[in-house]
């Protein structure tokens, strides 16, 4: 297959499980005739708004490794996007990084308020942990009860609010690349690695395997947050469909800042490498994984 | 035994199990050595701040009515107890009630600053379905994941936070009392609730006598919300440990505004009785339970 066809058919692969992902959280967020009706409209606003989905692709690709069903896979990946949705609504808060905009769209609290913004996020990480739970997701409650507390850990005071903590914090104490690679790991990190292990959760892989997939999701999410800074330095507002020069403008170190753009590309392709080189032992299946790996590193927003 | 010597045994076992409570959040929540350990101390901050920790309680009591073990009991009690701390620090925001005083002490976002009660508050949810998840919360995974999908049921949209977001409503709208009910029943009844159900989840109790303690809960819930407002008119700043006469100057809908203090009065009174009556199949194990209604309809703050 010529390598624009491959790409075609990635992008194809990506925007349909987009899709039914989005069918999910359409599924699973239903607004009711109830007098409070504008808080699930919050949720839903901060979720259905045209993500690339690449955590829930994530899921469903590693699940695939292990001939996972469908409807397990896709009700993972809907919990765990709900988690990064909404600590986008909160991250984009006044209190926080003070966006207006997001995906091209007005951030959750300038399209509601504020108040509503907080309680959308505060009830979609909530609900995230109802469908992990729930029976739908998998058979056995051991394998639901390890996807809750990894999806925890990743996203707690030890993952993603640790790292937005430590990215508030290196507003005012500027961090060296050691540090930035640390906020890296806690705030995007830990939650595109449990998306990588979720499949492996699901279909009941042996701890090799899970390390495999764990040490592939480290590297693609370091490169993944390597190519956003470029982004934010050399993407088009437009393309980007957020703000950009943001970080410049915050006096914030990031790794462009620090190692220059160039050293930066050639970081992410290193990773790139690396993270495919993890997924020797899978064979043709991984495909969509190595698909991932190029795309993210080569993306334009 | 006297009736001074009961509310005396009943105040201690009160406190006595609130140390307990606070001693296992002091081990779940420890400051390790991180750029980041900001985060932990606010959510130290506004969980281990003496608060009567009635929740927890009703763990604590319901699952000695089914002989469960103590551990089990306190690590529910205390994950249910990190939601209603974070709902506080998340209530008291200045996009919400704007408060800046909480049991005496200034409040979380005041002690910190925004972001990171924002923050804190996020990762006290996210903890608290950590730890039901964990294995040392029950041995049998089924009965874990029962715990998160009845805790996720009673925190989110269609509990808790669907409740906070009528209370915002309502600023604007004023309520009649099937609508405060209702607001009621979702910000504040359904964790009550779901404290008492979780010694019957831990218990595998049959329904029936889950039904029992849910009816018990919906009963002290509103006795408890009925005694907050008559308390908000009454009460003394002091006493309370917080701004009083609140809702009134909000031009906000009470139950005291609606029925007046007598009639609130009464109507909690008569609550009362009946939460105690749900509790007769229980003998004397419930004898601590039947003590919280009193307590809870009898309190100064």
């Amino acid at each position: 297959m010529a390598e624009g066809e491959l790409v075609t058919d990635f992008k194809k692969l990506l925007t349909d499980t987009a899709a039914e992902v989005e069918e999910m959280l359409d599924q699973l967020l239903r607004v009711e005739k109830v007098p409070e009706a504008r808080l699930v409209e919050a949720m839903r606003y901060g979720t259905l708004n045209g993500g690339k989905r690449v955590r829930p692709f994530l899921v469903v690709a590693t699940s695939q490794l292990f001939g996972v069903a469908r409807l397990c896979a896709l009700r993972t990946a809907v919990a765990i996007e709900m988690v990064h949705c909404y600590s986008l609504i909160h991250d984009d808060l006044p209190a926080m990084d003070n966006d207006d905009l997001r995906r091209g769209k007005p951030t959750c609290h300038k399209q509601f308020d504020e108040a509503t913004a907080i309680l959308a996020g505060d009830a979609l990480v909530t609900k995230a942990f109802e469908v992990l739970g729930q029976g739908q997701t998998h058979s056995d409650p051991q394998v639901r009860c390890e996807l809750v507390v990894a999806l925890a850990g990743a996203a707690g005071h030890e993952g993603m609010c640790g790292g937005q903590m430590l990215d508030l914090i290196a507003e005012t104490t500027p961090l060296d690349v050691p540090g930035i690679s640390r906020l890296q790991r806690l705030k995007t990190g830990k939650l595109i690695a449990v998306s990588c292990e979720a499949g492996a959760i699901l279909g009941k892989a042996p701890a090799p395997v899970r390390l495999a997939l764990s040490a592939f999701a480290h590297d693609i999410g370091l490169a993944f947050q390597i190519v956003d800074d470029i982004l934010d330095v050399e993407g088009d507002e437009k393309d980007v469909g957020k703000k950009t020069k943001k970080d410049a403008a915050a006096g914030k170190a990031t790794f462009v800042s620090l190692l220059g753009v160039e050293r930066a590309r050639s970081q992410a392709d290193l990773l790139k490498g690396q993270a495919i080189a993890h997924l020797d032992s899978f064979g043709e299946k991984a495909e969509p994984l190595r698909d991932l790996a190029h795309f993210i590193v080569e993306r334009k927003n």
